[in-house]
């Protein structure tokens, strides 16, 4: 992909994330369907082709290719739908193959939903899967990542007190964010002495579950045009996991190949960046990803969120959703909400949070950590 | 997409379909996907991007987000990769979106492998899902196959009989597959005897559940050259389901406006193709998919069977593999098996069970169906 943008962004739609305890995760992915539809300005049969994200309805409900009773619903019952699950990038995934399916001139526009219910009696824990023997062994998500943090305190001298940060700088930019699930802002002692999940890691640093949707409606550079849009895909990029070592329990690999990739694609260093919405499933992912990402140097990023740059007014504001911290995390939705908050920062039109002149804001996810590995991560580059 | 292929199949591996009792979906696949890159002759490094069809492993285990496992574990452990779930057109949508993959210039090398592990005790009626309302109230997928052999019986006079020579002749082109599920010869009797499941069809007519993997490896015309493939891409089609009469039971509009698209898209018709492999989960399923391909005039199905033109030798050979009826039909793998059967033809390497001479032949999915709908279907047309 060359820097000039084939893809733009035609339209964005996300509900606020949450607790929807009436609403099946149909009627959410429809609503965000028809918010992106509302804001592009476009009628459904424009629509070429469809993505839906979902991870968890076919565990918890028995339901499976619900993309096509989304798709049919919002009147696009014709069109190609497929239904993809890439675990914590399973949104940014859709949004991936969308920009391919503009691409490679299947359509002019192509929309991503993603959508996840989660609040129920029947949601458990997160796990990579039954099959995986570290799942089997005990070592669920919270646990992978508490390895993480115990393992960038010993070599880098990161603290408690720098990783509590990254919660209560994300839950005072949610207080900004209207459509963020916990919006009362916190102190580094509320996030400190909060339940002790997996040592180092409170409550307060570990990510809630959440009901919600989100959907991104892409379009050709001719429709564009036409649209009046302005905010182009510079470069997505999608990458599988494994680690050249995978004991260094400090350092995604994943994470830095990704940003590598993604930087060299668009042309851009990380300096350029204006804002940043990275996968802050747990405190210290936000500052391992600040070092992937290239915002600091690698063993930095307890400092880096020390200095307040990564505050909204710092020099590259991380999160300024809210983030998954905060925002919530509902799995699907998570990767297509930040592509959402990207452009609508870029757009001016993200109110209290706004980061003035955004320019250039990137969206990062990755998905299925495991001790051993990271099963895919995304990074979306976005630029007016 | 032109006439010219942009995309071929450079690739394909089968797994006996089947009962494969110690073995892991994710071991299935990985044995399908290798036995594709060794057909090809092209090492996992050169692949550009994966993709992996599964329906049933979150269901049944628990397990989501398997091809990344299944990718790392053949030597491709940092392509993107995308797990896709599209119902009975999962195989087939995973092949879409490698084509597409391939015609964005994503890539020059895509694999799609499907696989499903169903011969379980866990393993219960397939439905389109709990919340389907007609679902829940019993109208489970073999109901919904009956109430459309009672129509087509009704409306166009198609006989028990005539259904039941769907089963025969399939069983019959199983015998000669090595890789069918079922191979022993079956007559009319036996299959009208069989135990009833939805009255008129009976167990014979009715697809069996089965372990199973397929993989297709598809190219670039660039690298096509260097491999020397001939097998080309004419055309794939995917579309959603909706009809303009959802009361025509014994019509599927979308497998007809799949063919419309597909035909027009690849510049022939039927009367060119020298095989078909059909998605005949029921035997009156083949039926009416002869007459939604062309292969013969809308209510013409059941004659069309007794005249012997969808036999090896006849006019248009249909499902020479055996079909979903005899060779099996492990749900995301049958995409996949079908454009490998397809393949094998064109290559002329069909063994006992070889169509002379097939120069074009064409692959057919349907997913999802219920009474009012049916959620996707897909036409893939090979060339030599």
């Amino acid at each position: 992909m060359s820097t000039e943008p084939e893809v733009f962004v035609a339209g964005i739609g996300v509900l606020p994330f949450g607790k929807h305890v009436e609403r099946s995760v149909t009627s959410l992915a429809i609503e965000a369907g028809l918010l992106a539809l509302r804001d592009a300005g476009v009628a459904p049969r424009e629509i070429g082709m469809g993505f839906f994200a979902n991870v968890l309805a076919s565990r918890l409900f028995g339901d499976s290719t619900l993309g096509q009773n989304v798709f049919a619903s919002l009147g696009m019952n014709r069109i190609p739908v497929v239904n993809v699950e890439n675990a914590c990038t399973s949104g940014s995934s859709a949004f991936h193959l969308a920009c391919m399916a503009i691409r490679s001139g299947e359509c002019d526009l192509a929309l991503a939903i993603g959508a996840e219910k989660m609040c129920l009696p029947q949601m458990g824990l997160l796990s990579s899967g039954n099959t995986d023997p570290d799942t089997l062994l005990g070592l669920v998500t919270p646990a992978s990542f508490a390895l993480r943090a115990r393992r960038h305190m010993q070599e880098f001298g990161t603290t408690a007190q720098q990783m509590a940060m990254v919660a209560v700088k994300n839950r005072k930019h949610a207080a900004l964010n209207p459509q963020a699930e916990f919006r009362e802002p916190i102190t580094l002692e509320q996030v400190l002495n909060s339940p002790l999940i997996a040592d180092p890691l409170t409550r307060l640093q570990s990510c809630p579950i959440a009901d919600g949707a989100a959907a991104v409606l892409l379009c050709s550079a001719k429709v564009a045009q036409r649209l009046s849009c302005r905010i182009g895909v510079r470069t997505s990029i999608l990458v599988s996991g494994s680690y050249d070592n995978p004991q260094d329990l400090a350092r995604w690999e994943t994470d830095y190949r990704c940003a590598r990739q993604a930087y060299e694609k668009a042309g851009i260093g990380a300096v350029d960046l204006d804002l940043v919405e990275c996968h802050d499933a747990f405190t210290i992912a936000e500052i391992m990803h600040y070092e992937a990402l290239g915002l600091c140097s690698p063993g930095e990023g307890g400092r880096f969120i020390e200095s307040g740059a990564a505050a909204l007014g710092g020099a590259t504001p991380v999160n300024v959703s809210g983030g998954l911290l905060s925002r919530g995390h509902p799995v699907a939705a998570t990767g297509l909400a930040q592509i959402a908050e990207v452009t609508l920062q870029l757009r001016e039109q993200a109110g209290a949070r706004q980061v003035h002149g955004a320019k250039l804001g990137l969206a990062h996810c990755m998905g299925g950590d495991r001790a051993a590995d990271t099963k895919s991560a995304t990074i979306v580059i976005l630029a007016t």
